[in-house]
């Protein structure tokens, strides 16, 4: 009898370095997320405000009871659930995800932390394992669509991006209406600045660097900054026929040329900053009419948003170079900001010794996407971790995180998320 | 009496080559056709087989009436109307040009030549002119759609071609029912080889060259052949934050970088060729995608056709080593062929002497846009007559040329005429 005392006592509370995760029912979930929208070709499209998102949300909160946590559902739409912490009044450490995706998007991207962050619950649930911090897990709304639902709790969702039309064809403020939120009442859902211990998110890295590198975990050093531009090229419209090459004003040559001058700007100078011309249009579009306007797009992403200062008045300067040749000119209006967003040294450290105390290879990196922990580190001391996504495919249904990978990365969060505990004010 | 008899007969029949248009009346009539489709901001939008059009042919109809013409409306819906000659079986002189115009067209394309061939006729007639070959006035229809008028003539066009929706929103062949012919009976319109004794065409340059060098009169050379392409290039849709540059499969910048090498191909030889990259479109099209796919248009000209199968070849070879960069895949689909048309020798000697002899200066050049001239040099002799284009623009509302001008091609036209009346068989 005592013995099996001893051995309750044990499998209540284990050393916490013993506890690990239950990956079989990590990928399990995973396997049974994947039905929610699935595609004919693989992957899902389940976008944000869809039925199939509100139908997953429903079964995400069916297995987060099972895990012994209450959701409920804020008025941003977020999904939000408080596991109780033995510490006076100690701020909650925050960790999830987001189940939505992009159209044809793949089974991983969101869905790997939202259902490790509650694996975790549910481990600890399972041994018994109280926190001195509060825990939420969260599970954030319209990521894809630009982090609608973590804006919303960090203050930096405007009323006039309600009106936004997402993908589901509702507008935010119509979509927050359908999955249970109250978009009248976002002021009660805003933190500010030290309102949260820290935030951690488990996600799939999105790029190659892992997968090309054989490294187990990423650190993520910080979100990289986003500013894109809408770039109008103005020359002069012509018979295609009748006009001789040498006194053209051709706006897609001058494009073209910029195209190719932004690549090399962006790779003369060492680093992971990444530059892209993504969308372009030619006017008036046809094969026997000289383009007399061009319009493309100019994204810049880096860790340090002076970098890209730097690189977009390098491609200005060198844009006037190019339109001075044709007698073209360029203009350029921007679309988006988002700045910089680092983590923070101690969480990185955090993730750094729990990745060492797996015995798993790891490395820091820049996250080239954005995250809902973008929003929480104006919180308070954000941490991302990265596994590995085969091929660095991602949004499309050819993504893909092999399962082990799934399982380490659940047990690096949970260790942090431990770690963190004890560490963090 | 017999001073009146006199002075009657010189009224009558002066020397030929003292007869003149009426200038005045030829930039009356183009004042009053620029009525029909008038756009807001200048020039018109009067599209092969709108009311527009279908007036503006009532008009001219009218004015070839006052020309002691009698017109006739053919199955393909072309005005035509025979001026009897002396000569027994000789084969027709046939001169016009087309009334249609481009979605926000000028005044000039194509009215210009119309309106001088009916002068050219009615100062035939007010001087009794006769000729000995009978001369044909022709209004080709829908010659900006692709000469359809006069390819039907030519019996180049297909049967398939009918149901081509216009600029109307009708098809081709809805709209030869709309202008008064009959679709059903477009063979019996068919010319071949021989049937015609020659064709001229006066019409604007379009094009700067005139007008830069200051020359009265484009003799043309001949018309140039098109061959257009539609070219994907495939690379691979990646993440354009996540994915480093120097892993990227960018289908933008290898289109770029084709761009700026077909530009560079075409004017690495001396010549007239010209090459064009008008259309463009890159998939997904997101500011935050790399594209993995564009698809552009090539288009080549040259008075040569086997010059554009040269020019293309060196485009696809050097487009393979712009793709070998960075993975990238070019294809190619054949759009649109035009052979290229030669003018006649001696037709262009006619020209020559006929500038020559009303003092105008003059020079040999291709025409870099397709006319109906092209379509007719396959039925026999072939000349076309080129005025200057004030800064060489066309098919705009910008369009202009001088009433000079104008006048001075109606002059050429008129004298080009008689001396193949007298010098063809």
């Amino acid at each position: 009898m005592a013995g099996g005392i001893a051995a309750a006592a044990f499998r209540r509370m284990p050393a916490q370095n013993d506890l690990r995760v239950n990956g079989d029912r990590i990928n399990a979930h995973l396997t049974a997320l994947s039905e929610f929208g699935k595609n004919p070709q693989g992957g899902v499209s389940r976008v944000a405000y869809s039925d199939f998102d509100k139908s997953a949300r429903v079964k995400v909160m069916e297995w987060m009871r099972a895990a012994k946590l209450d959701p409920k559902i804020d008025f941003a739409g977020n999904i939000m659930a408080v596991r109780p912490g033995t510490g006076a009044g100690l701020k909650p450490i925050l960790f999830g995800s987001h189940i939505d995706s992009v159209p044809e998007g793949g089974n991983y991207d969101g869905d790997v932390g939202s259902l490790s962050a509650i694996e975790v619950a549910q481990t600890f649930a399972e041994h018994n394992v109280t926190t001195r911090h509060p825990l939420e897990i969260v599970i954030w709304q319209n990521e894809e669509g630009g982090l609608f639902g973590s804006r919303a709790v960090s203050g930096q969702l405007t009323a006039a991006e309600l009106k936004t039309v997402s993908n589901s064809g509702k507008t935010v403020e119509q979509g927050i209406t359908f999955i249970g939120g109250d978009p009248t009442k976002l002021d009660q859902v805003k933190r500010k600045k030290g309102d949260i211990a820290g935030y951690f998110e488990l996600h799939i890295e999105q790029g190659g660097t892992l997968d090309t590198a054989k490294t187990d975990i990423g650190i993520v050093e910080g979100i990289v900054g986003i500013k894109q531009w809408e770039v109008t090229v103005t020359g002069f419209q012509n018979h295609a026929g009748t006009t001789a090459m040498d006194i053209r004003h051709d706006a897609l040559l001058s494009a073209a040329r910029f195209i190719e001058m932004v690549n090399r700007v962006v790779r003369s100078v060492s680093g992971r900053q990444v530059g892209t011309v993504g969308k372009i249009q030619a006017f008036p579009g046809a094969p026997n009419v000289i383009p007399g306007k061009v319009v493309c797009t100019l994204e810049l992403r880096d860790l340090d948003d002076k970098k890209i200062d730097t690189l977009y008045a390098s491609i200005v300067k060198e844009a006037n170079a190019i339109g001075a040749q044709n007698q073209t000119q360029f203009a350029y209006s921007e679309l988006h900001v988002n700045v910089a967003a680092p983590s923070d040294p101690k969480m990185r450290t955090i993730i750094a010794d729990a990745a060492k105390g797996l015995s798993l290879s790891s490395r820091v990196m820049p996250s080239g996407a954005g995250h809902d922990a973008q929003a929480m580190a104006t919180l308070g001391p954000m941490g991302m971790i990265f596994i590995p996504s085969v091929g660095g495919i991602s949004h499309s249904p050819k993504e893909f995180s092999r399962p082990a990978d799934i399982v380490n990365g659940a047990n690096v969060l949970l260790r942090a998320v431990l770690a963190a505990d004890k560490a963090l004010a």
